[in-house]
């Protein structure tokens, strides 16, 4: 399979977007990778992986980057020739299944819309991304795709975001959350209160736990939480400020305290770190795409990207899409209460 | 000052609320309590307190209380001599200064905003919590006593949390910043974009920051972080959740490393609980109200209820509410462009 990989996404590129690559190709036999970037800046990195790796190396040039922090419907108005505008117009004609980025995520997502490119039946396409609980990994769903979300999106995002649990976190029947300020039924703005209702009179009902708190969430009581994306973001967000500050404040402490083992110390929290670490967990799909598209985090280095590249290429493999478009039928014909489904 | 305590509000009600109530008399010479609950429960707990104390406590009888699970509006209505209603009419009618509450918050909020009792200008009152950042302490409001917030309404929990935050951290001028997915100009939805001009073009511009992400808020990159309810409702329970895993995660780590030096460990971990301990930061206020109301979390501690009344007296001492009533009327003169502003 084909995997475009923007090589100028991210705080650190191209350097390691292109490592990442590399070494994601000398461990996936199948997968070929074209690297779209600025010739210039790329080829010199490709040229020095192993010949092996190389062959299964492409390269398309484009001759713009938009920035992290640049507005995204402007800058990709400004700059047709973008690294994230090729890669998008390559899944859209078929030359690649997948696309990788680690650059500005809202100018992917804005991107995504843009080229209408969605899944049969999909109205939203939502961001997906997976976060350590207590109890293992659940999928927070959307992380900031769509600010205006509607009820029918929400549910949809509990049947996409289902779909990719099932494959990601191998079982069977996925339990969905719907974040809100309570548990009561009634609790929440008319969106929570639509969405819960949608949910109830669907095919997800058996495994739909109602709504869920802030303080559910990383105690893993269902695997697929649903949100919009305003909320999901600042949840993502604020989790990970909060971890990197928990992590480094108990770090500092129990060293102070324990000068004489800080050898051990600074192992246990190298080891915890990866545990609560957003890289291990291969990037988040923007899912409802006609096609797969993996967003990484800004800061990826190149086990990051190496890791999001084989998520892509196990979710393509996996056939998730067909998936989702089955399950979303189903869940259609539920809800007008065909006895078949 | 007297001070009515909810003595049937909470998990562990009424004993640790009235033992709670006892040690902050002991503690403030100037603070009456009445203690508002079921007098065959509440009375043997007064009773076992020393004389000096029983002499600045009252009681209230009262013959319901609202549970921690029960919906707002219906148990309000079905429950007119609850602990919470009766708390609220001994405020509305002078009786006592402060409310504190560790009840059901939806109720305490609802009872609120049914009384109107509105500080002059106030449109809606919002909950301010206290946060730990890696700096020190942020407030983030509103904490969920919104759910329909709209831009004037958050430029108040501006107006109100940066008088709040200038007494609670003894700073002159907290800077105020608005959460939302991005720090552009263009982030986020219409309300974002509203409420961000309403900033921008009010007094408190040269201390709003603009937009903040959800990693700026445990960075402590302002004092006071501006919300809707539903959002502020989820990051605080969603913070709460991920600081407790962590800590326990990150204790049974280290410990299982280093199990000659249990003892040690286990004493770091304690004091490190108490920096991330929210009963340590006095309850979370409802502000706007023409009165005192502090809402202490459900699962508060004697420890959690004594702060929490002894934040209510400082923050009458203070004469806060008087400064929010004066900084609103200076902040809607700004907005109108009067130059003696």
């Amino acid at each position: 399979m084909r995997i475009a990989v923007d090589a100028m996404g991210g705080d650190f590129a191209p350097g390691p977007i292109v490592q990442g690559a590399i070494e994601a190709v000398q461990r996936l036999d199948d997968v070929h990778i074209v690297l779209v970037g600025d010739r210039q800046q790329v080829e010199p990195l490709v040229a020095a992986a192993p010949r092996e790796a190389q062959a299964q190396l492409d390269l398309v040039h484009c001759s713009q980057a938009i920035g992290m922090h640049e507005g995204p419907v402007v800058a990709l108005r400004k700059k047709p020739d973008s690294s994230i505008s090729r890669c998008w117009a390559l899944m859209a004609n078929g030359q690649v299944e997948a696309i990788v980025s680690a650059g500005n995520t809202g100018a992917m997502v804005a991107a995504g819309l843009m080229s209408r490119l969605f899944l049969k039946g999909v109205k939203r396409p939502g961001i997906g991304a997976v976060m350590p609980t207590s109890k293992g990994l659940s999928l927070i769903i959307d992380c900031g795709a769509n600010m205006n979300a509607k009820p029918e999106h929400l549910f949809q995002y509990g049947v996409m975001g289902s779909v990719y649990a099932q494959n990601l976190f191998k079982i069977d029947s996925p339990t969905v959350g719907l974040m809100n300020v309570g548990t009561e039924e009634q609790k929440g703005s008319d969106l929570h209160k639509e969405t819960r209702a949608l949910f109830e009179a669907s095919s997800l009902k058996p495994r739909f736990v109602g709504n869920i708190e802030g303080r559910d969430l990383h105690q893993g009581v269902c695997d697929v939480v649903v949100c919009d994306g305003y909320v999901g973001n600042v949840i993502l967000k604020v989790s990970e400020g909060l971890a990197e500050l928990m992590m480094r404040t108990t770090h500092e402490e129990v060293r102070r305290r324990l000068p004489d083992r800080a050898g051990e110390i600074d192992q246990a929290f190298r080891d915890l770190h990866q545990r609560f670490e957003y890289s291990e967990f291969g990037g988040a799909p923007l899912l409802g795409i006609a096609g797969i598209c993996i967003i990484c985090h800004g800061a990826s280095d190149r086990r990051a990207i190496r890791n999001a590249i084989r998520c892509a290429a196990s979710q393509a493999h996996a056939r998730i899409n067909e998936q989702i478009v089955a399950e979303l039928r189903a869940a259609a014909r539920a809800t007008v209460g065909d006895p078949a489904s």
